[in-house]
């Protein structure tokens, strides 16, 4: 599937920062004619489905700066250098909500925005949980939250979720896991 | 929901693109502090689920310089200054695909990636369709794959099939049309 590869001309980094680079890209088309492409990569992140015994949905309440608006989202967070995924996801599990899982099964990757992203989120289903302590970043201001399904489409309805990766794990939660 | 907000200290415009805009906020933590948030301005899209008669999901496949990579996925696009996001799914399904949709219903709206870019995508169902000719944009190159639901699984095994938008779309084909 490779008959519409733009090539490269020109690549030029506008920006690294602590989490994003935009760069501009200018590119030739299949037609012969250049393009410019708006590009921001990013390191990639994980996210985490995880139910309790109680069969809530863990999920943390975070004020989002991009949207100006607190919203409840499953655990996440960005990959660090060379992390496995697995890895980040049993740190971001344990960081964000206390909780340790005993297994820590692949579900899914999609990337979220590849018009203009290269951000990839693999999502990961936490299994025999154990509740601790939550160790967030310095940074970092989340609530713990732990939701049933019924409220899980209340706050989809409400607003207060509202993001693809939680919309993703509530459909996963109803259709998959309620299921087997 | 607002304890956690961040109030904005500073915001210095990075870069302003044709698709997305690059700007950096200075904030004041809950605790006091200061931290620094790199922020994605995007004007927002829409994406069009669409069953044909023969019971197929209408897709494009193009070419994604961020992923360096060709994809399939189902019909979308950027809104227009003041575009309404019904207007914009009725006029992306036509470019993208030549159809035309009788009927246009929303399902859902979701941010792609809250955080760092404020993308909001509203997800419409397309219904009564009728097929015409394509009127891609002059710099877009894609092409029309209708595909069976099986077919779709296979592409997200293969990787064909990889963004948020698209596997939400096949999932919502599956656990709600297909059970109406």
């Amino acid at each position: 599937m490779s008959k519409f590869n733009e090539k490269t001309v020109k690549s030029d980094v506008i920006f690294e920062g602590k989490v994003i680079t935009l760069q501009v890209d200018e590119v030739e088309l299949p037609n012969g004619k250049l393009a410019k492409r708006e590009i921001v990569r990013h390191p990639g992140a994980v996210a985490v489905i995880a139910i309790t015994p109680e069969n809530r949905m863990i999920m943390v309440r975070q004020f989002r700066k991009p949207l100006e608006k607190t919203i409840l989202e499953i655990p996440a967070g960005k990959l660090e250098k060379g992390e496995e995924p697995l890895v980040c996801a049993e740190r971001e599990l344990i960081e964000e909500t206390g909780y340790r899982a005993e297994e820590m099964k692949f579900v899914s990757s999609f990337y979220t925005s590849p018009g203009f992203a290269n951000e990839i989120i693999h999502i990961y289903e936490a299994s025999g949980l154990e509740s601790g302590d939550a160790q967030p970043d310095q940074d970092e201001f989340v609530d713990l939250v732990e939701v049933t399904l019924e409220q899980a489409f209340e706050y989809i309805q409400s607003g207060d979720i509202i993001d693809a990766k939680t919309i993703f794990a509530i459909y996963y939660w109803e259709n998959t896991l309620l299921k087997r």
